[in-house]
């Protein structure tokens, strides 16, 4: 069956569904470069103006995860599951709980990103370990897999290459935030990975890419949907992005900070939503009766070590220096330091994720564009999140950087951050709906 | 002022206006190819369905027309006035319109184009014309002009770049029939032409681009709009495309029906339609009391036989061998002949102008893509139009084609065109509204 661009093109602008054959054709012909760049672009804009419908959506996901390589697991013992967040400031909850989930029997051949605009990529904080590579070969990646029971790998270029096209062609044209093509890129990924089951993390608030929680809970609840139609028993969580999670944000910072919570020294908010997804991931996997016991075991799990200590094999195992371990000092550091101070005492209402995101970019712990390198020395630690009282003059945050210009230029806008009010504010929640494929019609 | 390519697109995408400076930037760093072809096909989607408003439409038109040279007709004395027509089966106005005009005293500086889809060009047209060509240097397009007090020019890619490089873009991602994308490329270029005055011809019905009246009225007062705001005095006619108009549709064969007009021997239609235009034209030139006294003097400049000696003296300037006039029978003549026959006696209700064009650019007349090369011999000669009465095996139709597989392709679907019933039609009027800038608020 052949089509042509223009023709399917024209059926999505006028409002009109595309069939399966039209969508198969047309993620393959972009995938051989018979659809142009530009003709795809248009397309996009179309979808993001007009939708998919739900068959829309799931044939466009499954032809994007068929558009290259799929992992095949069939020949590990054991439930895989895996995890997504859609991405937030501070968010390194993929490191501590993989080992934590590992220890508890579960598999999670989980590939990392890199960090693109306000939020930092799970790969780039990994890489800040000396030594460490996520670039495994795919025959280095099952070994460690199979050894060790679980692998930071790195978003391969051979799995759904339709979606790294497609995703580079967004983000120039003005169509990232389209639902349905958030929703095909991550799950395209996530069903190549032959998993049992998936937990989703879906941000909302302020640092979040979708800060509205309706779009959010609409995200989640299409995610969950299409991971039901592909036969993977899916959960997402839809948690809070207003104040970055935990206390640092950065690279090697974030590295510490996930060693103190695989030692259970953990701030309380990483905590909470490592156990809350950990604890899911293990109930798809199976083998544990309820939430309560799979947060035991967890807990048990960090308590007797055994977590940090697969994180240290896997560290080692990928070319890391395992001595980061026992010895956070080993990792890079930024050589100066600044402080971010109160102008007025009170309690702390808002600790702005969005802006410490930027900040944090633009002092180079992330990107603003793909090509530009990062700084894996450079952090910020904040000292005071919303309910702190503090007093005027009182650090909110400790700033480690490299370069005077950068930090010149960004001090005042940090500073904006936090809002400090008479009141503490009303305590807002952490962790709100979670809707599993499971209890789906 | 500076801006990026996807800020623009995303406020066009969510419905926003962009301003002034915003539109000049996007044109010429589009032009310059600093916004990409798939960056300009985001944007040509996004505007297709979110419109342009009345000041961001003349602000694009204006961008367009100073993307590249514009003419300087100043030197030349005169009033010069140009038509367009958005584009027809059969529609050969322009080639006796001109010299009609120019009979007159009106200078016509008119850039024709290449036909592609259903709808032949004007250029292809003249091109038939053994030895005439349209593709003129400046200096040369300037003194054929300023010679004969015409030219039948070729459309420049000097003029109006920004233009030829979006329409082949649109024309690849379903962005062309956009009601300010149609007016813009129109008349970006008709304002580069250093006018005093200008005539559309917007077509409606079957066989026009834009067949729904109400669109094609709306595109009509788009265009007059954009004229009375960059100081053209402009009227456009809204004309009937249901049918073929004349009973020519080919390329050589146009002309010779051209040069019948130009005798006073053309067909009632095409004769209405170029007097119409025409007699607008003087109005619009001035020096013409009114549209009595303009009918009056194009007819005198018939009978007169002045138009067809400019036409002659026109043909031979561009190269083409001027015999032509007077023995059409030396143009271009494909070898084979057939017919379409009446299957039943009646009225003929209906000789649908698309399907003839269809027919048409099939058997060679037209180009179904940019890179194809047409036949001028290659044509169909109408016997009968609706309100005609036929019996049953009467011809229809005659068609000379050069290529007994193509023919074959196309006689049924030919065919299809006529519908023939117990009973007459109704006249349908051929020359509608009728706008003009002077009389808008």
């Amino acid at each position: 069956m052949r089509f042509t661009a223009v023709e399917l093109i024209e059926r999505k602008r006028d409002g009109l569904a595309l069939s399966p054959e039209q969508i198969e054709w047309l993620i393959s012909a972009f995938t051989s470069g018979e659809v142009t760049d530009y003709q795809m672009a248009a397309m996009a804009m179309a979808v993001y103006l007009r939708g998919l419908d739900a068959v829309e959506l799931s044939t466009w996901t499954d032809a994007m995860l068929h558009s290259g390589e799929t992992l095949d697991l069939s020949g590990l013992r054991g439930p895989k599951v895996d995890k997504h967040s859609t991405g937030g400031v501070g968010d390194k909850v993929t490191i501590p709980l993989l080992p934590m989930v590992r220890a508890c029997g579960v598999l999670a051949p989980t590939l990392t990103g890199r960090g693109l605009g306000h939020t930092g990529g799970t790969r780039d904080k990994l890489e800040s370990i000396p030594g460490l590579s996520t670039s495994l070969s795919s025959d280095r990646f099952m070994e460690v897999l199979s050894t060790h029971g679980m692998v930071y790998g790195g978003q391969s270029e051979n799995l759904a290459p339709a979606d790294a096209k497609l995703y580079a062609l967004r983000d120039a044209t003005g169509t990232v935030p389209s639902l349905p093509l958030i929703a095909s890129s991550i799950m395209s990924k996530k069903l190549a990975e032959d998993l049992d089951g998936l937990v989703l993390d879906v941000k909302t608030g302020a640092g979040a890419f979708m800060p509205d929680p309706a779009r959010a809970r609409e995200l989640a609840a299409t995610m969950v949907g299409l991971g039901k139609a592909h036969g993977v028993a899916t959960t997402a969580f839809l948690t809070s992005m207003e104040s970055p999670l935990g206390r640092e944000v950065g690279n090697a910072c974030e590295i510490t900070e996930s060693i103190r919570t695989l030692r259970g020294e953990g701030p309380e908010d990483l905590w909470e939503v490592t156990l809350a997804l950990g604890s899911e991931m293990l109930l798809l996997a199976g083998g544990v009766s309820d939430e309560t016991a799979a947060r035991r075991m967890l807990t048990r799990a960090v308590e007797s070590g055994e977590a940090l200590e697969v994180f240290r094999r896997v560290v080692q195992a990928q070319g890391g220096d395992p001595a980061v371990v026992d010895d956070p000092s080993l990792l890079p550091a930024a050589t100066r330091r600044a402080r971010v101070r109160a102008a007025e005492s009170g309690y702390v209402s808002v600790c702005h994720a969005l802006t410490v995101g930027i900040a944090a970019t633009r002092l180079g712990a992330g990107r603003e564009r793909k090509e530009d390198s990062i700084d894996p020395g450079v952090g910020i630690r904040i000292l005071a999140k919303p309910g702190d009282r503090v007093e005027r003059g009182q650090t909110l945050a400790e700033v480690s950087y490299e370069d005077e210009n950068r930090w010149e230029a960004v001090r005042d806008y940090l500073a904006g951050a936090w809002s400090i009010d008479d009141h503490p504010p009303d305590a807002a929640p952490l962790i709100g709906e979670r809707i599993r494929s499971s209890e789906m019609d």
